[in-house]
């Protein structure tokens, strides 16, 4: 396929870089030239602009962090709704709300033009060995079309439905899960801090039983060992998510009690002084709730 | 050792079968004598009374449910107290509360006894092949002298401290962790059916990502197969342990906002009538609350 | 009438003399004798024992701090059941638990003897000069003959139905209300100061709009000043009180998240050493949760 | 003083009005001119643009209900940033958030022109008989020229500060303050009608002792007598000021766990389809989460 890719990041350069190992023709674009060094020597093509990414291409990827940038891209003058051929895919890669992915579908489907959301699970290390999980949603032939590409990013592609906001409120949700996994860590941790246990004990009890996953192990070791200095995904941008994640149970008339101590738990670490450090911190703010810092 | 067990009951049952599988001598005390026909045939001797379960033994185990029947069995007029030799050791891995566990600890300190605690994580399949998770505490040279004990019942005794309570916290910790996921799914579940998505796309996300653990994987399945009526760990056991839960938290002095979320959906499972169902029908509980039932 | 009354507190105090100054035959009763030297130098009659304060009484009054305590009194060899006549009313004017109203019904009604439950409303101050709110539960003939007594311990009796818990019960939530309007106002006292705004400007807007009671008032003004080392009513009692709520509310199936968040505030004070302030205090909690302390 | 005012709703009417009894000079606009008969009657005069009623004006009043709406009416082409003149007041007496006055203050400030917020407590019934609360914010100076109308339009002023949005945060406290009592009061409802309590008996002991206020009073009522069809203020509405509150809790970094129950209360009412109801209507969304309805 020829393919577009817009927002070459972190995650971005590692997908960008599966998609070219899958032998597709690849345009790159970022407002940031510097990120497209390695992708072109890789053996992409840069584009100067989001027209010049877009047009004649059959899928053009967006990989950027806010709402609000995805839909300046999309929708500005001479953005991609100016610039993808009729019949093109705005494959849009990012974690978005629901709102936004609706503007978006609304135009690209004005313009004869489809989106596809594909929000994907994982970070930077999984983007480039192509492990990331992907939820996709839209309509089915556009999904289909997008199967190569999802087949080099990611491990797998959880098909959500065929609304793209679908794709967005599953991401979503698994991110609300995580939270209030972090949440009850955390409410665990200051319970046997309270009668003198070490927090190690209740971390193996966790992780060698009914928790032996990935959240508990990760976040919950470095809630054991403090060490939220070394920030994966910081407090702030918890929080970011936090808000979609509030829109989208406002819009779906969801109330969400457990997700709302969650929430509330990161603006206490923000005014706490915590927005920087990783979400594991959210074991220090529960600490200083229950008077132990 | 030779080693006294009461309460025979279906948990009892395969831990007892295990003791005696280690070799030891093993008398046995139920007040349904019927639950001891089997044990017995496998080897036990049974005894008529708590006080013939008792005497002369190192070590007497007890697995009964609630909270009252173990200080009763332990403090009536001819009990476990006035029964055990100086020195004799109650094990009790029943999951009970701090207060109780404090009041047979101080009684059988009096009595120049000892009480270990020794909580038991995962169900009767598990403790027939001596597969539990055990969490031990109390004074050192006792848990030691429990040792071949733990050995034959369970998979890993974690230890959390010299004193007995420290075990039940760490069991009740991993208990409110377990509500916590509950409601988390829940919430998760609610949300993405409002835009359409079938549950079982969210359960893959999870289980197949961060939430690869037998805690999503089991509760999830069952809200997602609505198979609540096949009844694991039914609601009002669940409130139950939330009780215990809380009152550890109020000694403690700890808020717990996330736990008490848990705890008013187990509440609200009950207030519409799904007490006896399996605690998976929180799911539901939330789509009540959601509008979606 | 002829009138028994056990527990001469601050509150018990105001109460019998109010009783006296009806015109009542009063014997009175305390543990501590040197709460009965003012009220019999004003005409009542000391009784060394709950049995001599019972005998041949047509009611008899209990005011006293804790279940335990009026479980104790009622139902020990010798005293208020194994004492009051038949027909003889016993009327618990304390605040207790849904559980120990049940209880002391129970009893009493085993002995052909009626309890009466009419909690109060109100301050010593007002004992003093009869203007107590008093709820009022229990069969109805009963509740009729303590009329006499009713009219001169309070201003008004709120009749709240013919099984004593339906007093406690109202009482309760009168008290979970007041909780809550606490939490409200902690959080806008917060909310104002962090941006700017003084504390005085949301205590006027309240209190001379929609909030101008006693309530908002009283505990909004120590909110404001933050006098609450002058202690009116402190957090443990508020934290013993949210116990009996807490427990009306699970005997009645009754989620209750906003109450909820009223009992973790009360928790975190403890905690933070603020056991001993005064409720008000909550402001300061909350300040704390949101960084301002 | 030469006043503007845009806006003649139910609440604009009455408050145009009172601005004409004080004698002042008074043009109106609205987009909706079949509002304007009235008041043109009553001797104000009508502008036939936005411009047209700010031109020359010393203060120009909005009253308009949604932050979209006072946005677009100030900052588009042609709009009060282009024809107040330098020094003009825009006087904004809607409840805005925090986000949209800080935008219309800086807008504002550029042209040379001052925001007051002057957010205002009380229903159409008390707008008309200049019995209003108003809380303002703003540069000292200009609130003091606002001074005259504050005085004919409200029965007191209560300064917050010299942001405007000062204003703002203590009106959406005042709210919060107010959601709180509703949800106390569903709770406290649901309560003594699990215990066969008619909800009239705590109505009674709450207006009659610590709750003596109209917050209470009003909507208590409503909740009693199940009146929820006549609408004050639809739960809608009450959803919109909760997103307003919301948001200035997220910009103040403030945890308000007690206004999040009062939020999801709201969310779960318009998931049930109580949407158009009156916010009293909180009472049986408690009581259907309690299984009473």
């Amino acid at each position: 396929m020829n393919v577009g890719f817009i927002g070459l990041g972190r995650m971005g350069q590692g997908m960008a870089r599966r998609i070219l190992s899958g032998g597709h023709d690849l345009l790159v674009h970022d407002v940031d030239t510097s990120h497209l060094t390695e992708i072109v020597a890789a053996g992409a093509r840069a584009a100067a602009s989001v027209a010049g990414v877009c047009e004649g291409r059959d899928v053009v990827v967006t990989m950027l962090v806010e709402d609000a940038t995805v839909i300046d891209v999309a929708l500005r003058n001479g953005g991609m709704r100016d610039s993808l051929p009729a019949g093109g895919i705005h494959l849009a890669m990012g974690t978005y709300g629901v709102a936004a992915i609706r503007t978006l579908a609304a135009a690209h489907a004005e313009a004869n033009q489809v989106l596809v959301a594909g929000p994907v699970l994982g970070r930077p290390d999984l983007a480039s060995t192509g492990q990331l999980g992907i939820v996709t949603a839209g309509r089915d032939d556009a999904v289909e079309r997008c199967g190569p590409l999802f087949q080099v990013i990611g491990r797998r592609a959880f098909h959500a439905g065929a609304t793209p906001e679908a794709a967005t409120v599953v991401k979503l949700s698994n991110n609300l899960v995580l939270g209030s996994a972090m949440v009850a860590m955390a409410e665990g941790f200051s319970l046997v801090r309270k009668y003198g246990v070490e927090a190690q004990v209740l971390y193996d009890v966790m992780t060698e039983g009914l928790f032996a996953a990935p959240a508990y192990k990760g976040y919950g070791k470095t809630m054991v060992d403090r060490s939220w200095d070394q920030v994966g995904s910081p407090i702030t941008v918890g929080l970011k998510d936090a808000n979609l994640i509030q829109a989208a149970a406002d819009l779906g008339r969801v109330p969400m009690p457990g997700f709302n101590v969650y929430r509330d738990r990161l603006l206490g670490a923000v005014a706490h002084g915590d927005g920087d450090k990783d979400q594991a911190v959210l074991a220090r703010e529960q600490a200083r709730a229950s008077g132990l810092e």
